[in-house]
């Protein structure tokens, strides 16, 4: 279980409510006016939005690294979810073409696609959920984005694309992510010809875990992250590292792999309080602790 | 083939047409009023009922060795296709909390978790179809065992859920079967808030085969029961073992496997006979033989 | 990536634009009338047509050699797509059953579904993509035919089975190919006992990319065709085999791969030409060379 508590070796030091962030490579000092990504956290809910709207949210290294240190920033005891949204008509259009002309080295696309996929993985490796709350058109990388995400909550007018295929750059990577989200030929026939689908369509195909009025979009996502604020943290943390460890095995290993979790996860302080407190027909009391006395 | 057929060396010897289970634990003697489950067969059908619904069908240990007991217990000729179904409001609530507690040892919650992977797994692996047939609720190792069943009608109101990290216990080894059973997005959704999905979506994700009106559940189920009746049982033995040994290969591999496995059917005298009827224009006549020659 | 262009080491020689096909073991003279495949090429689009609608275009030996060889022929340049459709009310019944009975040699079965499972899998590591356009009943190997096709698109009217088991023969091998398409489930209902699906319920579960009247059948499918030959070739040819090689690993090593896949295909006249055309804000113009300057 240690394992998926600590494989990223997460910092749990300071303790911050409300931060912004910019890139790695720029100064420090961040106005919020200019930032790549707006994030903030309240009550365990931590907020990350794309805040280039102008640029359609392009993934840039810039906006990449930017979302990575969203991500990490702070790994504390408050955190218990992360919510994914996008400022603008556009969540997100993917990679940054600029970065990938010819002007730029192969060093430097290979650096692009690296930290993509980094981004990419550490949003299911990361030992919280994470939501992606979509409004709008998310292409190429910004599919790849929302197909990445533990739950992904969009708006009747969303809509999905991997049309790299068009400007000659076939979305080889995003095709990672979409394939193991939606059957193959849904995910070919959206590589191979482009063809937006609706938000419907992702729902019925498992891109999407729910559809919901624009209106409502945002109100919908609150209510599934406060129910996972009132779970415990360490419990969600196994499940979580458990669920994408186990659905690469065959069955057996990812039973053997699952029992052996469950039965470390009722050694936890939490795991033992639920229970107790079912069996007490009361409410569960917390501690979040990753001890195991 | 051989290998598909007694890989798990069933015991083919006395028949019995109708006979009831207890646990291993309890006395042989059983009434049919306080049996954890009911079991029958007839005509080759035979019917596990879960029949606790004061505790919800829970699936405690001797639940567990009830079902077990049931699905292996003579092993005969007679035999072509399992039902599994429930008493009461509950299909089954999964695991029995009393035994998760902490008054129990570690090794009797593995004993647990270890069990009900026999369970689950020996549905698959066992040579004869088996069905779900759901009028209710399905949580947690409920769920688990709708999602590993061969085939899984439902009713329209049933439900279905995972809602184990609401009281501290992650669903991770429901998540194993689940997973393979529905899009990852539905079921981290399912896992991590614990939310029910109705029939209807379980249906559209892949978790269920069919819903149909609570009226018709029994002769809808019994139509599919008494279609598998009129196939071959060493057929539907090798097609069943090929098809979750191939599922988790690459395909090559599946399909050097699979290829195989054909050229075997063909060797049955049932496979010989079912061609030569169909060629002929006549109803073949099943020997349920698994001689080759 | 030269391995993805290169793999199946295809001649591209002589450039043909309609072609007829008869099995290898015929004459080589052939007339229309009589030949079991209708093959003709048009603009960068292949049709392939089976076309032995009496015998409901059943896969035997010289149909899988005449797809096989239609597939193969003359790869070249002009190549964009390859549209795989059927004449008659059914598009297939699957093998031949005689070809499968008691007087033919196990050896020669053995060779039936060896060309077969070469035929399916040739359809997805050709580095075309293939359309499977049906308008009518697919059954058994039929249906796995539809099931390997990148992309499928079906008239309201078609159905879909794999009744297999019903004459001795359980359907394993297009069990390979729709295991891959459709939830578990799914398949092992259709599989153990033969019922149809729908093409709505194929739609939902994944064989099909699409669904539409009979009417617009062709329209539809002459689309998706168009909008590929637009795309270049070895775009097209990278990205496919990209997507079959990753889907069948871990998440980690399938970025690997399509990470490095990506910057190849920037290094691609094409790659280059499509980022320049994009920021250019014009249309590209592909050479569908695969060179890398």
């Amino acid at each position: 279980m240690l394992r998926y508590l600590n494989r990223l070796h997460f910092n749990q030091c300071q303790i911050s409510t409300v931060f912004l962030s910019r890139s790695f490579s720029r100064s420090p000092v961040s106005r919020k006016e200019d930032s790549l990504t707006v994030c903030n956290q309240d009550k365990g809910i931590r907020r990350i939005i794309l805040n280039n709207p102008k640029k359609r949210n392009a993934l840039s290294l810039d906006m990449l690294n930017a979302i990575k240190a969203n991500l990490l920033h702070n790994l504390d005891n408050e955190l218990r979810v992360i919510i994914l949204s996008a400022n603008g008509p556009v969540f997100s259009s993917g990679h940054d073409l600029k970065e990938l002309s010819e002007e730029r080295s192969t060093e430097y696309h290979q650096q692009v696609f690296h930290r993509c996929t980094e981004v990419m993985t550490l949003i299911q490796d990361i030992p919280y959920p994470v939501i992606a709350q979509v409004n709008g058109l998310a292409t190429a990388a910004g599919c790849q984005l929302v197909a990445s995400c533990d739950i992904a909550v969009a708006s009747e007018k969303s809509q999905f694309a991997t049309p790299g295929v068009n400007i000659g750059l076939f979305c080889s990577t995003p095709g990672v992510a979409l394939s193991r989200a939606v059957p193959r030929k849904v995910a070919m026939e959206m590589l191979l010809t482009g063809h937006p689908i609706s938000s419907q369509e992702a729902l019925i195909h498992g891109l999407l875990s729910k559809v919901v009025a624009e209106d409502s979009l945002g109100d919908e996502v609150n209510k599934i992250a406060t129910k996972i604020c009132e779970t415990s943290q360490p419990v969600v943390a196994i499940g979580k590292g458990c669920f994408y460890s186990q659905v690469a095995m065959n069955r057996d290993d990812a039973y053997s792999q699952a029992g052996a979790v469950m039965v470390e996860n009722l050694k936890l302080s939490d795991g033992k309080e639920g229970i107790k407190a079912f069996l007490e027909k009361r409410k569960p009391i917390w501690s979040h602790k990753t001890d195991c006395h």
